[in-house]
């Protein structure tokens, strides 16, 4: 029962990630995105595009990767890809958020889970690079279908949008990668974002 | 690059998951959770109590399960548990948003996802039985955390929670079917729920 009793402090305690709110804004409302939503909306990034990905892939470990890869904001906070002052200090400050969240759990699941969130910084495997790339192309879409509202407020270039987005240029399959150009190239003709 | 388009277009629609609300609220804000935050919460349950399942579970299907068990309310609605009258007319509902948010993928991806659904509904595997009693342990958790604020507005009994949670008190592993019990007898002892 003190098993149990802890993990479902853990999941109580991650209750929070509803109500971190990052940049991207939703197609509808407007509103900000908060990490509960965009982790989800990842997953289902990862459902739908995974023929693209390579054959060897372990999508149940995809899953739980994109699952827990913002976690540590709920100590952390989000950090804003174009904030270059913010992002010097965002490891150390995500590592503590780590150490923190994870210990709430049995010990072994804890550092699993942990580990789970090295591996998708890390971006070394096919699972963390496959993640990797749809958690930048995910954030762009929802800058198109806003018109770039979030772009154009903080004068976002098309080359800082493509060298924030290196894990995506670098290690996303190649039909990610088209679409990933195609949009922002649209994105210039239609104003949304900086030639 | 037809396609990828569709499986874009079917992302791009869900968007709107996030704009569906339930009738749990949060920890903290207190405001109503909606459809997009509850799947990726209910995935977090699904990988920390994962030990007490069946061993057999695939749990990368249990994932996409859970991920896409709502999709359907972004036209069908979401239909409170203990809203009798919208029980009645809700499985016709569903019927028809499945058909349409679905279409929108390549076919057979579309089938294959509607057939997921389908087994969620029917919970008739080792991985829906997982799935569906998870779905009834989360807003029980988020109902006591927030001192039962909803159920006191509804006027819930403790009978009507363990008739509405039956997929849970039938089909649970015996720790989580425990832990409901529990939590339903605190709520009661502390006056969040009616004996």
């Amino acid at each position: 029962m003190d098993k149990i009793k802890k993990q479902l402090e853990f999941l109580i305690e991650i209750d929070k990630l509803k109500e971190i709110f990052r940049q991207s804004i939703l197609v509808n409302s407007r509103r900000n995105e908060n990490d509960a939503e965009h982790s989800w909306h990842l997953c289902m990034y990862a459902v739908v595009l995974s023929e693209y990905a390579p054959k060897e892939l372990n999508i149940a470990r995809v899953l739980k990767m994109l699952l827990i890869h913002d976690v540590v904001e709920i100590y952390a906070g989000d950090t804003y890809l174009y904030d270059a002052e913010a992002n010097k200090t965002k490891a150390v400050r995500e590592q503590a958020a780590a150490d923190k969240i994870y210990s709430l759990l049995p010990t072994e699941q804890g550092n699993e889970l942990k580990e789970l969130w090295y591996e998708f910084e890390r971006c070394d495997t096919i699972e963390s690079k496959y993640a990797n790339s749809l958690d930048r192309l995910q954030p762009v879409i929802l800058n198109y279908m806003s018109q770039g509202e979030r772009w154009l407020e903080h004068k976002v270039h098309k080359a800082d949008v493509i060298e924030r987005g290196y894990r995506l240029m670098n290690y996303a399959p190649q039909e990610i990668k088209e679409v990933f150009l195609k949009i922002l190239d649209d994105s210039v003709e239609k104003g949304y974002l900086l030639p």
